[in-house]
């Protein structure tokens, strides 16, 4: 059987923060490389093993895999790296704490925002502080101004067919190391959650979500591996 | 111009022991994690950088590449990891230390083995401490029980002609981290050392080489970057 386990990155400085971060690349605090070590330690405990991992082009998801891995003893596993899962891209809210979003654009404004499948937040300026137009690492990328979260689904989703599929389907078994905007979009996809309910599932860092699959992808059976 | 950097591992806790380390996958040591952050620091400061990074299966090798390419800001880079850029095997050697060699087979055997060309170590023993014919990372490679340079070299070759040469052709440029012996074997091929002056050359740990290459990929100049 076909087995995937997907990890959000353990805790950014601006997750501490309270701030939007999205596509902007900030590093995971002592505590998140803390929760990604142990993360591994549980894997490996519990006897989990994989044959590939993917991960984004973002430094708090890679170095969240890496400390997995290594604690491990698996950090010769070969790793794609790929912006499709890349967080949500925040547009114009990136940057801002919770009170500066809250005096910017108002409380049920923001709300609106976040709890909302299908409507992005105001584009980012282009030239503003963390516009990524001249980030090399995104040559070639249309990079986003802004998404929804429907928009990171349908960025997320071609990656998923073309290359975790394939590989969960011949055989190998998977580790994913994401963001909570692009787990959504694979949990969205293999439970089956509608637009309305998926906006609320939270994505706890550093908790490994085993999914049990069947030959088809189909996903038969879905926890933390720490309730296991 | 193609671009090609090679690095040795940082220190690692069997460099700091004089151990014959070969194929068993020790750790850097606090000031081999240290020298391969300078290193990325160096890279930076002199204005390198890179599309594609190539390194072995063992932990020293990658730990060093992704401690140089966070320094740099560039672990987002793509990196293919090959046990062909594994350290030479060291066969029955592996584990001991100076000391322990000599009183073993004498000074003048260790000397020989040390410093030639295509004389192994002893094989390594099946079920030894030191054995690796369980290690899955290994699964399908036909695992060596000893290797001469000679050997060493044998193995590298295929993977620079398949790989790493293509990959510079097409116009990347190339990082590799590896070991004493794998980084010997691409260094006698790209500037034509002869089999008795390779066994002598010293390659100091966390120290960027770099090569000029022509478009035929061969080598029009090569130095330490810290001397430029």
């Amino acid at each position: 059987m076909p087995q995937l386990v997907l990890i959000r990155h353990g805790q950014s400085s601006w997750n501490l923060e309270n701030r939007f971060t999205g596509w902007w690349d900030v590093d995971v605090t002592e505590q998140g490389a803390a929760e990604a070590k142990a993360a591994g330690e549980l894997m490996a405990a519990k006897g989990l093993d994989f044959d590939l991992t993917f991960t984004s082009l973002q430094l708090r998801a890679i170095k969240t895999l890496n400390l997995a891995l290594e604690a491990m003893g698996r950090l010769w596993l070969p790793t794609e790296k790929s912006w499709r899962l890349n967080e949500r891209h925040y547009g114009g809210l990136t940057g801002l704490d919770k009170a500066e979003t809250a005096a910017k654009h108002g409380e049920d404004q923001v709300k609106i925002w976040r709890r909302s499948f299908d409507i992005p937040p105001p584009a980012q300026e282009a030239g503003s502080e963390f516009d990524l137009s001249n980030d090399i690492r995104y040559r070639g990328i249309a990079i986003p101004n802004t998404e929804s979260l429907k928009d990171t689904i349908a960025r997320v989703l071609p990656y998923w067919d073309d290359r975790i599929a394939p590989a969960l389907k011949a055989g190998n078994r998977v580790l994913i190391s994401a963001h909570g905007n692009s787990l959504r979009a694979l949990v969205k996809h293999l439970s089956h959650i509608s637009d309305e309910e998926i906006t609320g599932l939270e994505i706890p860092t550093g908790q490994p979500i085993v999914y049990e699959l069947d030959d088809a992808l189909n996903a038969t059976d879905r926890y933390y591996l720490r309730d296991r």
